[in-house]
């Protein structure tokens, strides 16, 4: 396998459209490691006309630990940055072959642009500084919600952003990232464990993304930002193995106590997996009519914060070849499953006020795929149950949100066949396939207290993949 | 560069990576030709619980000279169709190698589905008919738009459709289309043109689309099936060569006045342009200040019922080496100066009640592109102002749409390097790149005084692009 890649993308031929596809030199990306440092080093900041976020940002920067140096289109930034008591300086471009340290991160704040004319600090600030940003860097701009501006002339420079962010993430290459977050007025102080995330090698592979964050109504609960989920229970539907036991992993070491389900055919997995978590597991048939009530009953003494639904089948054929039991199991397990728990838990009152619910998308369910038609109609639908029930359940500060995962590494991907499986793995921003810790730390983001004003939205974890609609 | 293209699909690494991204086999798509029948031969129809479009569809087929065939899921049909004087008849399956004809579109009205588990209909209806479907076929499912739906299970099974619909779209192949049509409640007769578009061969290269139809405030105004746009004018921007030339071409052929736009250097290619059209050439360059105001007086004694801004630019450079200049120079033509046109126009009354504007993005605004953030930041801000302006201009009955085309033969893609442009000419559902052609066609649907329910859309034309966000 390795071998005819490495022959293609050395002939003439296969050099000149691997170059064009970025299949090669994919970067070995950094990783979040609970006994290395999750921030470190220095942050370049740039900024337009009346940026809003910076003061907020500021604050931010310095509970990282981090050092932020200002670009000269931020000059309010030195003042906000001694304010917090955070170290700073004047951003100095990093030559080439230099042995000075490069950037972790670019940060800018196009909060306050309001027409396509203010655009040029937002082209210095990355002019000058994209190539001091270090492997496996990360960019970040920050405006506001384009469909909660005043006028059309700002919605649309504020819509440009994503254009503009996602050109940037393709051509930076080197394993970085980046992303878009849109702050509505008065949420800055909400955007803080989205700003985290994305700065964070947590996010190893999400780029290209358009995060919106919006104001909510409460205060948000207290939490400790190293075990932000402690106290907390999560519901991980097929956590026995692969993406399922990854999320459950990660919320776990986040401090979550979590109920794994998995079918009874995998009990002796789950338990494991349980186990080793100090969790719950419960064999139950998702597909099965009396599972919702049943977990309703299981869980109803201690109640739930969050629901994860991770399991998911996969039974590929085209539409003339498919039979009526491969479509109509996959989406009953992946669609229709979600709806009769969600519903059972939402009615019982099981999941708790201030509640997270994850769904597990696709890029197929944005995209389509050839002979997925039954799996990309489920997981289209769950885009749609996000997009349809977040503001019902605003009511209980519930949050509803989906991830999309493109190409990951799991034993399901292993039996793809090649051809398919490289450009899969090759066509994305990182050119190379996830890790199931890329979406059990994204679902974690979602999942965190502190990301209560992110909600009805579809995160992609596709490292950049190009597929998409 | 054919002879490289050839060999590599044939060695075999290269046939199986060409297999995975859809590379084999172009198909010689069917286009429109004013000298050959739009509509001919077979539709067969299939049907969800409760079709709700069923019977304004019997009277559009009727009125386009097709036969409709009734699938089991749809024999509601029958009685339908002979309402309308219309010739129908059972669905029977094509067999393989059949000297039967096969079926021209496969329609199917899923605006009825409440929730996910009345998918099997249209699980049965193309498991059924797909391989019945001819080539340069085409596919159109009807839906409920999810934001106007009753409840969380209705929203999630009509959402769930683009994934279907999607995937069919890249598994027929053959020059096969597969599109979505939301139809708002009440916006059924409003949906003719789009039926219409979506199932001629004017729309070969438009696939994966999910269009909306929404109600209007006012009456449709009279036009005629054959020149709809007569006694309409119609500014093109751009219009001395190139898409703009064919947008111009096509909206002459439809009826319309063209008042093209260019710049003075391009004032011969223009005058011959215009000329072959009948249209009146307007030397002007839209980004010099002054311009907006003078085409508002050339224009003002008739007025203006359609914009069009095509006129654009690329300056490809990575961000660390792009100048001022060319991010400024392409942010102003390809954004900027459509503001200032647009709002000079509406304020001085030259853009009619019921009028159109339509504006020229890109896959790249969609999706960012390496080595065009300042084109891509230009473009996603195009899709910006048809967003942020639609409900403005809405009070005026103006509709604002956008074009985001993919891969389009031109003088300027022949110029990109040759294996981006393989690779950009491959990597969508036909397996080809686009022709002008297909652009302006899509413009002239948007154009139409019956599409008066699509409005702030983004409308890719892209053979159903692999490439997206």
């Amino acid at each position: 396998m390795n071998d005819a890649y490495l022959n293609f993308v050395n002939s003439p031929f296969g050099a000149r459209l691997a170059g064009s596809l970025g299949l090669p030199k994919p970067e070995v990306l950094r990783r979040y490691h609970a006994d290395r440092p999750e921030f470190e080093g220095l942050v370049a900041v740039g900024a337009g006309p009346q940026p809003r976020i910076l003061d907020a940002l500021a604050g931010m920067i310095a509970r990282t630990g981090m050092t932020g140096v200002a670009h000269e289109s931020a000059g309010l930034w030195i003042a906000l940055a001694h304010r917090h008591g955070l170290m700073t300086g004047r951003f100095e471009p990093v030559e080439r072959g230099s042995t000075q340290g490069r950037m972790s991160a670019l940060l800018f704040d196009a909060t306050g642009i309001e027409d396509v004319t203010q655009f040029d600090s937002l082209y210095a600030f990355f002019h000058d500084a994209l190539r001091s940003l270090g492997k496996c860097g990360r960019i970040v701009v920050f405006g506001r919600p384009p469909q909660g501006c005043a006028n059309p002339r700002q919605w649309t420079a504020q819509r440009a952003l994503e254009g503009f962010t996602r050109s940037l993430g393709k051509e930076a290459r080197r394993g970085i990232t980046s992303n878009l977050i849109y702050v509505a007025p008065g949420a800055e102080a909400l955007a803080e464990t989205t700003v985290r995330f994305l700065l964070s090698p947590r996010s190893a592979y999400v780029s290209g993304l358009a995060v919106h964050i919006d104001t909510v109504t409460r205060a948000l609960p207290d939490f400790d930002w190293k075990r932000p989920l402690a106290g907390r229970r999560a519901l991980v539907t097929g956590a026995a193995r692969g993406i399922g036991a990854s999320i459950a992993g990660v919320l776990a070491a986040e401090g979550a106590h979590v109920i794994g389900v998995d079918i009874p055919s995998a009990k002796d997995a789950l338990d494991h997996t349980m186990r080793e978590l100090n969790g719950t597991p419960l064999a139950f048939d998702i597909a099965a009519p009396e599972t919702p009530a049943q977990l309703a009953a299981a869980l109803d003494e201690n109640g739930i914060d969050i629901i994860v639904h991770n399991a998911g089948i996969t039974k590929d054929k085209t539409i003339a070849k498919m039979t009526e039991t491969a479509w109509h199991s996959v989406i009953d397990i992946n669609l229709a499953a979600q709806e009769r728990i969600d519903d059972a838990l939402l009615e019982a009152g099981t999941l708790r006020h201030g509640g997270r619910i994850i769904g597990v998308s696709s890029i197929s369910g944005i995209a389509g795929n050839p002979g997925q038609s039954n799996y990309a109609t489920s997981k289209a639908g769950v885009i749609g149950r996000v997009q349809g029930m977040a503001s019902l359940l605003g009511e209980r500060q519930i949050t509803i949100n989906a991830v999309a995962p493109g190409f990951i590494e799991t034993q399901m991907t292993a039996k793809i066949p090649f051809a398919i499986r490289e450009a899969g793995r090759r066509m994305n921003s990182m050119s190379q396939g996830g890790q199931p810790v890329d979406v059990a730390q994204t679902i974690a983001w979602l999942a965190h207290p502190g990301s209560a004003g992110v909600t009805g939205q579809v995160v992609r974890v596709c490292g950049q993949s190009l597929i998409g609609a």
